[in-house]
């Protein structure tokens, strides 16, 4: 099934139904008031939620209306955890090979992952907000998922049963902010501001063969300003499974209802597919030419994030966001 | 006034208003069912909070009861954002003397902040719960506020008045795994497990005198096993106020509702006010006499972490905890 939230209701959005197709919704009303909420009690819920969808995909549901993106929130709007990975390693081998560094053997065996902010998502058509183009605005284009309670302690093959929705994230990055950050050694946090999510995502079964392993194999299809720029193949070069992910983030406390779990920007090793962020291409053009020409987002720059089916049909619906310039009130 | 969460009623607990003395509450029931959303409507909601408060001191509520701490969750179970100062300079420089490093210029006006896990909290009475001790487990008593909805860019001077509520956090930290962890670049994650909450959280003017330049000017206790082990105070040594720490966090986006921000471990360049985590009291031996005596805490140690005012009242009562082995199911 297919689920998403309306930006009415309150801060968690109303929790809504949607056709395969993504052109009919139904409210869930009497099911779940939120997706928070269905998450808290899914094993229970999700059935409740599948036997609407079913009927939404018949045409046989009262009060159905036609799905409008604009009027999408994320269908998280907010959460209590978002931890992301680094999992595709030709991003990161590529990145420390521009700067003469090695890859760390560690890295091959032991996730990278960090601790990212959950209290906002922006809705998939909001736009980008930054008080400055110097602060380096780039995209990230990820696969996420969301958890229902995972116990402390999990083996990754016990983690994989927990991973109940799949969706696609806009990772906003702001390149100029992370090396004094990092340097720092606590990590990200100014330098990872709101993220965007897909306007819906989708259960497991509804990707069919494309869901393997505990990852999505179908390629994140990214243009900027209406240019192709990357078609990366989110199944290929995936170090670690998001059931590896999810195991990793487990081994010293519990994973909460409705924690997200993102991939890290998906990065082939063959660069003919292109990039999910600007940081990639940038860094592909300084191993190639010896400086980076392509430049990072600017205001009224438009981004746009998709994953089509083997048919060409959109599955979680396209992120398109515009870059604004923020001034404070 | 003074709030705090019944385990009862859900995920977020339920309200209640507990008098100054920490003996009677009363339920918040009509006024706001959880914290989380009295701090969504706050400059509605908190005069009403501040109205029963009244009431209870005076002894005047009806449906009053006795306050039982072990009944008590943590005064947000969970919340969308938990942001981590290291605000404590003294700490920072003694942890890099010890292994001959200097503290760049830049962390005298650049505050170290970190994302940290916000999706559940410990009761202020729960088990830390650990597979190992070799994951070298240790406390860090620390000073939290909680902030209403604040806007992308806000200055210090604005974000003070956002702070709404005060508290204590035990921001649990698993020595032996921040090494690796860390070598890595993207900060804590295994390494630093859920925390728990101090049981009642307070409003500014609770404070009095002690709440100025968005410090709290008090010493924070802790003890080990019944033994103390240090009385640093919190107005001392603190290079940035919680105003600069929440403008920090701001800079790239707004914050939300019920997040929480964290001092860091409490540390003064005077180190016979002892130590508010094992970490710090181990630096000090090895500066001392070449290497560290104090062990990490074991199953079955006991750590009590709490602040009272110039009468020896506990305001926000005390965290006690006990470690405990934890087995995967």
């Amino acid at each position: 099934m297919k689920l998403a939230s309306l930006k009415e209701g309150g801060r968690d959005g109303t929790l809504i139904v949607v056709n395969r197709d993504l052109t009919r919704a139904v409210r869930a009303s009497g099911v779940a008031p939120t997706l928070q909420a269905a998450l808290e009690d899914w094993s229970n819920i999700a059935p409740r939620l599948n036997a609407l969808y079913e009927g939404l995909q018949a045409g046989k549901v009262a009060d159905a209306f036609d799905l409008d993106i604009d009027r999408l929130a994320s269908p998280l709007p907010r959460a209590y955890e978002f931890v992301d990975g680094s999992a595709y390693l030709p991003h990161v081998a590529r990145v420390r090979r521009a700067r003469g560094a090695e890859v760390p053997e560690s890295f091959y065996t032991d996730p990278l992952m960090y601790q990212a902010t959950s209290s906002g998502f922006l809705a998939p058509r909001d736009p980008i907000l930054a008080a400055s183009e110097d602060w380096g605005i780039d995209l990230e284009a990820e696969v996420v998922v969301v958890t229902d309670d995972v116990a402390m302690g999990v083996t990754p093959a016990q983690a994989a049963d927990h991973i109940q929705l799949i969706g696609l994230v806009n990772d906003v990055s702001l390149r100029a902010l992370i090396p004094a950050e990092l340097a720092k050694g606590f990590g990200f946090l100014q330098s990872k501001p709101r993220s965007a999510l897909s306007p819906v995502f989708v259960t497991r079964d509804e990707l069919g063969d494309a869901w393997r392993d505990s990852k999505l194999h179908l390629p994140m299809r990214t243009w900027i300003n209406g240019q192709w720029f990357g078609e990366a193949e989110a199944g290929v070069d995936m170090q670690f499974s998001f059931a590896e992910l999810i195991a990793h983030v487990a081994k010293s406390r519990p994973v909460s209802a409705g924690t997200l779990v993102g991939s890290g920007t998906i990065a082939n090793e063959d660069t003919a597919k292109g990039a999910s962020c600007l940081a990639e291409q940038r860094t592909v053009e300084t191993l190639r030419d010896g400086k980076p020409t392509t430049p990072f987002l600017r205001f009224g720059d438009r981004v746009r994030i998709e994953v089509t089916d083997k048919d060409g049909h959109s599955i979680f619906g396209a992120i398109e966001q515009v870059v604004e310039r923020y001034s404070p009130a």
